[in-house]
């Protein structure tokens, strides 16, 4: 089928994919820019995907038990230092407030550049004993990291996202809710925003500072580069014993909490523009399309058919679906491509003549099929269809994903791969910080996770020949 | 009924209204102070009245046609001076950043205040024909405004609001936006805050900087101090030619867009907690409640008793109620007495006799009434009882606004009873900012607002005794 761009030219993505991205970040009418680098403007059509996609993760968060609080957003330098790796990690992208209305500040305060040191002096004060554990907070906000080269989504000065907080009386407790968190990630990106993943553990070199394990869920976009998609940190004791966080046991010994940290961003956005979109635009899975169905009369100034359209309208909306009538006065050519653009996942087209035969055309966006259908008992053909999208588009995206991802086992391999292209690669791995750091500065390619699930490809680490201790998936990332 | 203190003690509001407010949000767990003056933690209970109230007036606006966006939190100070009268209003108590990671930057900015000038800027770009008008945009956020003096929720350093922006073709059109948005926020705060108000518009001294007129819903607090509870601003096209927001119009001139901004906060909550509260804690009106009801069972321990609680609640739940039973090994005094703190408005107690005689007992939080009801067609019983409280709640406010609204006719009678109470009194005047200026500075008294009904109480200004031109509000104010 001809790819025939009737509204906006957007770059094609065999062109140019970066392009093409922002492309569709600013045709789609997701963002604009702001007048200071690095910052967005979240425009109406972009801000209902993202409630969409919180009200989906905020629903699944309550049912474990979390609950939401809103902290600070600034945070005294003196109180970011306690935990020396992480005030390290983040010392050089924090912005810093210096000045409280006319008068200079005693001490600087940072941006939320995350929040563990707020929790933690919260939580010191806020917990005394195995009674008031576990403590499962979270909450929705904005930070600020002063990146230096910023793109829509996928790396901003300012972003959206959501950070859990949670202390624990054991060790075992602390650990099983950061695998908890990391699985409700995965099943959420796959089965709300048709996404598969990669589950595994961050290297020490690529994992959070201050953290004594990180775990990721990473996402193969269509151009074959990863994005890390959400991440769910095992603090152990290290925060609860640099900011004092005690409390009495069972045994009536004091003891330290253990702690754990987990969130997703904004970022998942950039995400599905990159799995699911195509040349005509985005394409948003049903579960958080702003809009699932868009209505189009044909001839609309012909007696009854805006009526009919209307009347679909509002049988569907009384089912529950996200619908609505594109009665402006474009031409149906311009409306279903404006559609595309924005990814709406299925279009209904009605006109006299489908009237008269008491049916209308279906048109599905992810795979640009039409057929016709009886308006009769539309309601379910609609609901079954969306269900039916929902689960092809994450069946579409993990065939993809498996297409691109290849094991190397030697050394060669591995790098005529990523000289030639991109992709997941599975290869052993020594366990050495130095090799990481050797494949990142020869082929700009990151350890993007060691997968819970391993093979054995080889006895040899694929950089330095020596033997392997664990299979990496490494890849080109954003 | 004697006002015993089971739980926390809590001070009197008789003896000491303002540390009993204080008492108030810590011991019913609304809130914690942070380790920076005036900024404050929202714990669960808090954030969760705030989620309700969030989701109550987020529908409301949406009725409406309004879009939910995200703007940038950092505003360039050039962009902040474009508009002379809302930079000079707000400049004394703007938080300034002035450094990104390790280096300085060559322009401060500011963490928003307000973002008047940060919409102005995306809107600019945004419009271009009268086909793109209106925008009704809206966005919620956390504000920063270098405060004083702090009290939690109802003057904070940092606080969580709502901004509309709205920019519109023609004059009537915006200042129609302006009313329904105030007639909006007076509605829900009657009939899910079970806060009466009444609406005028402020005077010039009183107005926002850079607004041509200000409305404003004004509550009374149980003390008989005034609480601004939201307000609603018509810019005339102030910002839009500073900003330069400009359309064509369909007679094909290029015009100036028409604009309004209306807000309301977390100080909400301050008033739901001054109007609603007594002795014993909160009282929550039923329709912004994080649980409405909470079953108490009696002998917990006797067979039966648990599992027929845990019935109860799973009937209601299923019905659409926020509803939990309290199964910890508390004694039963000591549950009714933390349910009373944070304000349940239903408690049923439930023990074996109850059971054996098909009934419970049903203690309403707002009269301290109890009574028995049969377990046959509970759901229905307390459906009603819930919207009898919530009804209820609204009458009792709006009787002690009544009883505490008072008229002076004379300067002798205002500064009378300002010297021995407070309450709302409406008095005449002049409309002389001088007045204002004189009254605040005998009697630290403020105009709340000129009432959009009026009365003609007297020919005099109550002040200065020239010819008077309207009937004022005046109160002291929190």
């Amino acid at each position: 089928m001809a790819e025939k761009k009737l509204v906006a030219e957007i770059t094609s993505m065999d062109e140019d994919f970066t392009q093409w991205y922002t492309d569709v970040c600013i045709k789609a009418d997701l963002i604009a820019y702001s007048h200071i680098k690095g910052f967005m403007v979240i425009k109406p059509y972009g801000y209902a995907i993202w409630e969409n996609m919180q009200k989906l993760l905020d629903d699944r968060f309550k049912k474990t038990g979390v609950e939401n609080v809103y902290m600070p957003l600034l945070i005294p330098e003196s109180l970011l230092a306690k935990e020396g790796e992480l005030v390290n990690g983040f010392a050089p992208e924090v912005a810093w407030v210096t000045a409280g209305g006319t008068e200079p500040l005693t001490e600087r305060l940072a941006i939320r550049p995350t929040s563990e040191t707020v929790f933690s002096d919260f939580y010191k004060d806020d917990v005394h004993s195995y009674r008031d554990l576990p403590k499962l907070y979270n909450q929705w906000c904005s930070v600020v990291r002063w990146e230096k080269e910023t793109r829509p989504f996928l790396r901003s000065r300012e972003f959206l996202w959501q950070e859990g907080h949670t202390i624990h009386a054991t060790k075992e407790e602390a650990e099983q809710r950061t695998q908890d968190m990391l699985n409700l990630y995965a099943d959420f990106l796959a089965n709300d925003m048709a996404i598969p993943t990669i589950k595994g553990q961050k290297t020490e070199k690529e994992k959070f500072a201050g953290a004594e394990a990180t775990y990721t869920v990473e996402a193969l976009m269509h151009d074959g580069r990863a994005l890390q998609s959400g991440t769910s940190h095992f603090f152990g004791q290290k925060f609860s014993q640099a900011y004092d966080i005690t409390f009495t046991d069972k045994d009536n010994k004091l003891k330290y909490v253990w702690q754990t940290s987990w969130g997703t961003t904004t970022r998942m956005i950039g995400a599905m523009i990159m799995v699911h979109g195509d040349n005509r635009g985005l394409v948003i899975p049903p579960h958080i399309a702003p809009i699932q169905v868009d209505i189009v009369p044909i001839q609309q100034r012909k007696e009854g058919v805006l009526d009919k359209a209307y009347e679909i309208r509002d049988l569907l909306a009384e089912k529950g679906f996200k619908v609505k009538v594109d009665d402006t006065d474009k031409s149906p050519g311009f409306k279903f491509a404006e559609q595309e653009m924005r990814g709406i996942p299925v279009r209904i087209e009605i006109g006299p003549r489908d009237i008269e035969a008491g049916k209308c055309m279906i048109c599905r966006r992810d795979t640009l099929e039409k057929f016709d259908a009886p308006l009769e008992g539309l309601e379910k053909t609609v609901a079954d269809l969306l269900e039916t999208i929902q689960k092809d588009m994450l069946k579409k995206a993990k065939a993809h994903m498996d297409e691109m991802t290849y094991e190397a086992r030697t050394t060669e391999e591995f790098k005529k791969h990523f000289e030639n292209q991109l992709g997941f690669v599975e290869a052993m791995w020594c366990g050495d910080q130095a090799c990481e750091d050797k494949i990142k500065e020869d082929l700009g390619v990151t350890s993007r996770c060691i997968p819970f699930v391993q093979k054995n490809l080889s006895g040899t680490c694929v950089c330095c020949g020596k033997p392997a201790k664990k299979m990496v998936i490494w890849a080109k990332a954003y």
